[in-house]
């Protein structure tokens, strides 16, 4: 499909190329037609009643527009943003500061634009070193939280609230904003009391899926990422994946190679392995899009299935020296997508030199790393193991918005195709009222006496 | 077991706390006595023989007082170091780096010490952006090995030597060192033809057992890591590992936890998640080790297995939030293996708040992960869902050092109860041949023959 920007081959994953127990057939395909045309409709039907919001965030360019409002109002003497959030609300963000700023160690010393620093954790691990080292008056807080009241983020942000206090009184509110949900929650019962600004995070766009609303397009457009870039990209793949025809429909026939390699060939392990760097933290946002809408213990009709593919995140060509054994000798439950950069904005062609090295003269790095990739994909496909290969012509704002995207709907028509409720996750609650129950949360005793029992209770304990 | 840096608890993988579905009993370790013997008895025999080296490294502390003797003559003038390796001869280095340097984005600015960059792979990406960052004059290039012809990091070697050349001439060698085999390879060759100093990895200890070797000890003497403190905590760890007595042996009790689980329950799927930041990098390390070691077409009899549980890293509590749900509700394939670090070099107790968050008041970050990790493993085992937790008392050089060695002892101890080889990957062949086969390497004609045919060959192209 000319003109999109991510280009599918699938090739290695039928069974003309890898054989019968590995690949799958055309005839596969066409038979999974209906089951595509009734997810899409599904997901159609949802977001024109408006259940479903993230399709079309790449088109509501009005958060984008408020967003860059917000952010010309930020004096220059701001040169640091502190994102606090967690999954949702922090991988996005941490995927194209990285894709798009470079590597968090040489990040500061090349750009003259803001400093970014993503701290999601409730480890003080990172938080102690990051408030030791940046100023108060030139940092800008910007504290995500779709519920509003996630503990992991509000407890960070009652320490850093009060290290912004300290240092500049009523003046705090100023280095602080809010991206959260627009009518209810803790963070917009402060944003309100304290006047703090705030952003507001569509009722209908899940965390994982948020990359493109304001959750991702702040901290981007604080740090001069090309928010706008990135949304074209996405546009572009929203676009081409309305389609019904499965076969010109790029999210779809990612999502039916996944589903079809699963049910038919039992591949329930799916890697994503971009020969990428730059990707690295895409991966890990991957991960919980694809672990937290597909693993799920109920199907639609509220039967008991506990089902899930496991996606295992890997980088090329370094786990070729880490997981590359297991891919190649282990257990055949794995599908792996490539994603393959064409070209670099730098890169290094190596000298020439005498010896044993002297078939590399002259071969480029990027040259290496694509023959790494097709010598790693012929070789599973030698041994009957199946892969999928993205192609994208460089990373840049909308590429990156076209990875997101496509995923994205990937994930939420394998969902459908299913027959499982991709946009939920009934199973995170049960360890969080315990937590609150720990923690002492009133309205949750009970949880609290159920899980010291559990820890300490009358049951020998094994410990060594 | 008292006075051992490590502490596992198992409690919530046994059938008296999780049900005789997701749990194993006390019948099933005892049972497995014999077996554990065995694989204990061969691996000993292998140490005493000198096929096996990576145990007794912690005890040879020669390696070490070569190492610090080198780091001495590195003039004060150098403050950045390079290190080209990847695999094995790169993620042992990150995760030291990470635990006991901290995170890279904030490294620089908080210590007077050298930093220390990994570049592990042939993507211009990283490589590009640190060279325009450092100084030729004030940095040492670490080149790492084992076999000596990586053709990932030969093809990085080739591009800083030609940058340090540029540079400095002639008095480019200076700023290099090698870590290789101590009598073949490329590297080697360079070191003898172009007298630049280098390190053995001892022929008998693999790339993935090698970080408490020079591989992990010289990168971090030079930029002052406690290379001696992981000694010691490691040390502690070889000497506990060795008894045959099961129920007193920490490696052995993980290793066989996770034989039968996977054995008897199907969970061949093993997490690994640190409730902390600190240990992300480990992870990756442990990754490999795991995956790699244990995932093998055959068995030690040549029996065809395809066997290999698949290894995920995961943090906590970042990870509750992306792949919770998963693991929560998806298939009853996994066992989880937390790790608890009981006390944080640095903590912030919440400020007293009114209103909804005012049960927090008081309570410091680390309860706070402690709960989540404790919320969890009882909201899975109230499912039937396993877990073990490994409580180390903080993050030090020893406790470090320590984490390396239980890992490597039980990867080591696994595989021989597998009745597999932990020590080989001849599965990485076959896609590094078909590489080098298109980089027109000589003498991989055929190869390169092969991939090119498969990859534009006459069958028909799947694309979109």
């Amino acid at each position: 499909m000319s003109g999109i920007p991510i280009q599918l081959d699938y090739s290695m994953c039928m069974e003309s190329h890898v054989g019968a127990i590995g690949g799958i057939s055309e005839l596969h395909l066409e038979g999974e037609i209906p089951t595509f045309k009734a997810a899409l409709c599904r997901l159609k039907s949802g977001i024109e009643k408006g259940e479903i919001g993230f399709w079309n965030l790449p088109e509501s360019l009005e958060t984008l527009r408020d967003v860059q409002e917000y952010a010309a109002s930020v004096p220059e003497s701001v040169t640091d943003v502190i994102v606090l959030g967690i999954g949702g609300s922090s991988l996005g963000m941490r995927a194209i500061a990285h894709a798009l700023g470079g590597p968090p160690e040489l990040r500061l010393r090349q750009q003259g634009d803001r400093a970014v620093y993503v701290a999601d954790n409730s480890d003080p691990w990172f938080l102690s070193r990051l408030l030791e080292t940046l100023i108060p008056q030139n940092t800008l807080v910007v504290t995500i939280s779709k519920s509003g009241s996630t503990v992991e983020t509000v407890a960070q942000w009652l320490v850093v609230r009060r290290w912004l206090e300290t240092a500049l009184g009523r003046r705090a509110r100023e280095h602080q904003v809010f991206v959260t949900d627009p009518e209810r929650g803790v963070l917009q019962e402060f944003a309100v009391a304290e006047s703090i600004p705030f952003f507001a995070i569509p009722p209908n766009v899940g965390g994982r899926f948020s990359v493109l609303s304001a959750v991702g397009l702040l901290p981007s457009i604080l740090c001069n990422f090309d928010a706008k870039g990135m949304m074209q990209g996405a546009k572009e793949l929203a676009d081409a994946c309305r389609t019904e025809e499965l076969s010109q429909n790029p999210a779809g026939m990612l999502a039916a190679l996944h589903v079809l390699h699963q049910r038919l060939r039992g591949h329930n392990q799916h890697v994503l392995m971009p020969y990428a760097d730059a990707l690295r933290p895409f991966g890990d946002w991957w991960v919980q899009l694809w672990a937290e809408s597909l693993g799920k213990r109920l199907d639609r009709r509220g039967r008991w299935i506990e089902c899930g593919p496991t996606p295992i995140s890997a980088i090329g060509a370094t786990d070729q020296h880490a997981q590359g054994q297991l891919f190649m000798e282990g257990p055949r439950n794995k599908l792996i997508t490539f994603i393959e950069i064409s070209s670099a904005e730098k890169d290094f062609t190596l000298p020439k030199t005498a010896g044993p090295l002297s078939y590399l003269s002259g071969t480029s790095l990027t040259e290496i790393l694509k023959a790494e990739l097709q010598g790693s994909a012929v070789a599973l496909a030698n041994d009957g193991r199946p892969s999928l290969t993205l192609r994208v012509a460089r990373l840049d704002a909308r590429h990156l918005g076209a990875l997101f995207f496509i995923f994205e709907a990937a994930t939420a028509i394998a969902g459908e195709m299913m027959g499982i409720d991709p946009f939920n996750q009934p199973g995170v609650e049960a360890g969080k009222r315990l937590t609150a129950g720990l923690l002492g949360r009133p309205g949750y005793e009970e949880e609290g006496q159920t899980a010291r029992r559990a820890m300490d209770g009358d049951q020998r304990h094994y410990a060594l």
